[in-house]
């Protein structure tokens, strides 16, 4: 699975990294079959658009258009997921998540364990560098994009 | 606070009814001030725009625009908010929510108000009719939407 996920997050990462060129809140996510087709990406839009509604997980989420069910679906991010996004996932029933890191910020994805939702963490040090340059270099930004 | 919160849900009433005229999901929302102050209003858009990020509560915090801080707004709902739409509330710290009706669909209310949230159920006749009529009409419509 680990190999697989790296595969994912690859593509999640290269959302963030394309966030980050446009100057924006560099978190990037895509959603996939649980066989890996990418159904669909997105990243945080927040400074490219001034939407303060579209985080990287429902810009995934989006893009992915309209379904039935997400039971077999595996939302890949590259930072733990907020309340708003870890409530996506459990509305929505997504069976799946992996998340690159965790470190530099908690998120919600031990409420998501105990609801059932299968976790996969992969302390990826890409993701974590790009959210600890951000942060320290536009603090304020961040703490508006959490509610912080 | 009810003939203000009555006034407010009026405003979300009316998106909901503009929804339900588009052929889509007739929920509505709106963000105030807490002096009642409209900062943004929308509806479901599942359907109009082939949406399904696109809840009420998620429409209206996104065209109130970008703040630093939603201690002091009000989210105006005509229904019980999903995990979804409380997790937007509960991450950006909206102090108050206004519920048309929590009948029709439970919601995650009582989450909201574990968490200190502040709220208003307010049992409204017309918000509940217009979801009854609605999940009659179009069942697998309504599952969709709630991940189901």
């Amino acid at each position: 699975m680990t190999d697989a996920a790296r595969e994912m997050l690859g593509i999640a990462l290269e959302q963030a990294r394309t966030g980050l060129a446009e100057g924006g809140i560099p978190i990037g996510a895509a959603l996939f079959t649980l066989d890996g087709r990418l159904l669909g990406a997105g990243r945080n839009r927040r400074v490219q658009d001034d939407d303060p509604a579209t985080h990287a997980e429902t810009a995934a989420f989006r893009a992915a258009g309209r379904r039935a069910g997400y039971a077999d679906t595996v939302m890949v991010t590259t930072l733990a997921p907020c309340w708003y996004c870890s409530g996506l996932i459990r509305q929505f029933g997504i069976g799946h998540v992996v998340i690159g890191e965790a470190t530099t910020f908690p998120g919600a994805h031990e409420w998501l364990a105990d609801a059932g939702v299968h976790l996969l963490v992969l302390d990826d040090g890409e993701c974590a560098e790009l959210m600890r340059g951000f942060v320290r270099d536009h603090p304020a930004l961040w703490r508006e994009d959490i509610g912080a």
